[in-house]
């Protein structure tokens, strides 16, 4: 559909060789100034292009970093990337983002475009099907480039490239503690996104607290995966799954492993007519939409999601302005924070 | 940080002319069998790529949209890229998305980059700040270069290409019109975008409905706007200025221009001791987040924004595939629906 017209062609409508064309277009000194101004001429006219890749080898630079997400609708990854935008463009970076939507096809093509297309460098976090397949040779050639990667969130210990994460464990484990802290004793973890790494960890963390609680016990419920936003149907079954296990069990503290579980223990609390925190308190993760607009506010713990893209992009920006050789990669921590709001005692 | 190397290196080092090398990369029979062996193999060794424009060259495609969002922590515009990717996925396309954050500035640079890097085709919807300006300079260069462009929800009438929107009058106007039926007579609207045109016609519609039943009355309030997320203070604030409002005014139904407004207002009722919908009834613009996990559940007007994106990226496919000489442009307007949950009687 877009008519371009290549060197080739210009080349044969003015009845010159390529190469000349080509020095025209760059007023090489060894070609006479009337064939320089005809050929910008036709150049012109044609609206003729130099190639994005040339005029960036320049510099050596296009200014541009490439984001993969698996997700978008998510609030954490659109947070995230809020961060990443306006660190990176206080130093005059631009952002081009593409989402694999969970998929390891989609990352690798991805990842192969956006090196393709000459950007700087690049911030990841991983797709769930990279995860469990546990296949990263498309970083590789990344690394053989030369060109940064910088992981966050997601990540794998089998890249060895910077990488920016919330210590997921030690985080529940301040969830678990504080609930016990503010009195409760009998505690349900819930989960919907069981699936992934982080809420492995987040599990872990509130098992050890307990474990180490004589007084204190711990309930477990998995519902379906919520990882792509869940169709009505699912959701309506979600709720049900939990009203069910809020009805039947004998709890008083609930730590949702992700923001839709402890809302929706939140909501379906109110419709079992239980009193929040009175009878049951609720901690949550991720300090998403949801947590602010809950009734009551959301006590959660807050994964800083800006910071997080923020802290990815200036290691990424960092690696981009000073070249080490022989770089050792790092792995930062971005602390999380339990905010207290009005879902606990 | 990357070193790249350029066809001037590699003639100067293997002794040749850049002309040679370029043809003998492109394996031209002009040059010997020996020679292309050998710039091939220096090529290899510092894995010069060829220029990604050259390459798509051939077929004229690079097979990739450009896609031009005003944020990205706005729900909405989420699942509009949500809906355009799994349609242009479908058709084998790759989707690159760049985050204006609002800003005119941004805009003008991201479009002209992506067109610099040769996407097919462009979906957009506007920023707030281009709208204000109405400035639109930077979409004459892709209608001269004959790159097709469709906007979504924030467009333009001073820009002619295809548009998909929703028709945000008659929605409000469905919405009135159903607290009305439903037995309300005292209506108030709350919008916290009212800078957007979206949201004045909105108003507008709501007006209308109004005017016309002479039972029923009409107060408006417009806090500050929420385009942007909000900070923890802004969204305090906000929650303050509708908690006096609903408990300053006597009324029995709430349209909440967007959703935030319409979630403040559920649990700012809760706060006052309103019962939902037996005191008021409520209904919210956009079927996101909130609305699915507000208590009571939330009547929203449904937006499609999935739907939206997928049929914007439908019909820039369609215009990709199918080249039309003095193609006439067009505005499909996607209907709005009323999703009654527990909100409303």
């Amino acid at each position: 559909m877009r008519k371009k017209v290549t060197l080739k062609q210009l080349a044969k409508e003015l009845n010159l060789s390529i190469s000349t064309v080509s020095k025209s277009l760059k007023n090489d000194p060894e070609i006479s100034d009337k064939t320089i101004n005809r050929v910008h001429e036709l150049a012109n006219f044609y609206n003729y292009k130099p190639n994005a890749l040339a005029v960036s080898l320049k510099s050596n630079k296009t200014k541009t970093i490439g984001i993969i997400l698996p997700e978008i609708l998510n609030h954490f990854f659109a947070k995230a990337l809020f961060g990443i935008e306006k660190e990176a463009s206080k130093s005059g970076y631009k952002i081009v983002t593409c989402i694999t939507n969970e998929s390891y096809q989609k990352e690798v093509e991805y990842v192969e475009m956006l090196n393709y297309s000459s950007v700087d460098g690049f911030i990841v976090a991983l797709s769930q099907e990279t995860q469990v397949l546990n296949k990263f040779d498309h970083y590789q050639v990344l690394k053989r480039d030369n060109v940064p990667v910088v992981m966050f969130d997601r990540v794998s210990d089998e890249i060895d490239c910077d990488k920016v994460i919330v210590d997921d464990k030690v985080a529940s484990k301040n969830a678990i503690q504080y609930l016990i802290d503010t009195g409760c004793k009998k505690i349900a973890v819930i989960t919907t996104i069981s699936d992934l790494s982080v809420a492995k960890l987040r599990l872990e963390g509130a098992r050890e607290v307990v474990n180490e609680n004589d007084q204190v016990s711990l309930i477990e419920l998995a519902v379906k995966d919520t990882i792509i936003e869940l169709s009505v149907d699912d959701a309506n079954n979600v709720e049900k799954e939990i009203e069910e296990f809020l009805k039947n069990n004998d709890i008083d503290a609930v730590l949702g492993l992700d923001e839709t579980a402890a809302a929706i223990t939140i909501n379906m609390s109110h419709k079992l007519g239980y009193k929040i925190p009175k009878d049951i308190s609720v901690i949550g993760f991720t300090d998403g939409l949801l947590s602010k607009h809950s009734y009551p506010k959301l006590t959660t713990v807050s994964q800083h999601a800006e910071e997080l893209g923020a802290k990815a992009a200036q290691i990424l920006l960092n690696q981009l302005d000073h070249f080490v050789e022989n770089y050792k990669t790092k792995t930062e921590v971005v602390k999380t924070s339990l905010i207290q709001r009005d879902s606990t005692n």
